[in-house]
């Protein structure tokens, strides 16, 4: 089974982390992919079909680790969500014109 | 006397190159000195007081080639600016939501 890993709290988000981990194209997508819901890991596709599950992994631990998702047991598999509470309160406006950009 | 050096047209700057460049505490701390108006870059300073040189020179290169600033010859001199209205229209709410973060 999957198991816990760290998030920091509301207060630990860092913008410059924020900003680093929304940097990168596929990054990015994953992020948008979330707007609407939480989705399955394996649902969650990268743009580029060539990468490495490696780096997906890699990726995923950069926007788990930034704060700007969470990245959950869920039974086997893994729950990905994007923590826009946290964000909105933390840096208001900046997710909204991220995704939106 | 300073060349010109090339900028990214308004339609060329990309999201992920603007919060790539902001991601770096320095970086974002030239942005934020640049909110009230332009500065000679030998005014704007960097927190870090140990930085050599060649990295501040590198934080320019950065903010200007993502469209964050432009570095212009202003004598024997040269004026950074923040491209306030250029980054408004390309991602509306953007720097206003990072210079307040």
């Amino acid at each position: 089974m999957p198991g816990s890993l760290p998030h920091p709290s509301r207060a630990e988000i860092q913008l410059t982390d924020v900003l680093f981990a929304l940097s990168d194209p596929e990054r990015l997508a994953v992020a948008r992919q979330l707007v609407d819901g939480p989705l399955d890991m394996a649902e969650c596709s990268m743009t580029d079909p060539n990468l490495p599950k490696s780096t997906k992994s890699h990726f995923m631990k950069v926007l788990r680790e930034a704060g700007v998702i969470r990245n959950e047991p869920n039974g086997r598999r893994r729950l990905l969500s994007l923590r826009r509470d946290d964000l909105d309160a933390r840096f208001p406006g900046l997710l909204d014109s991220v995704l939106r950009g």
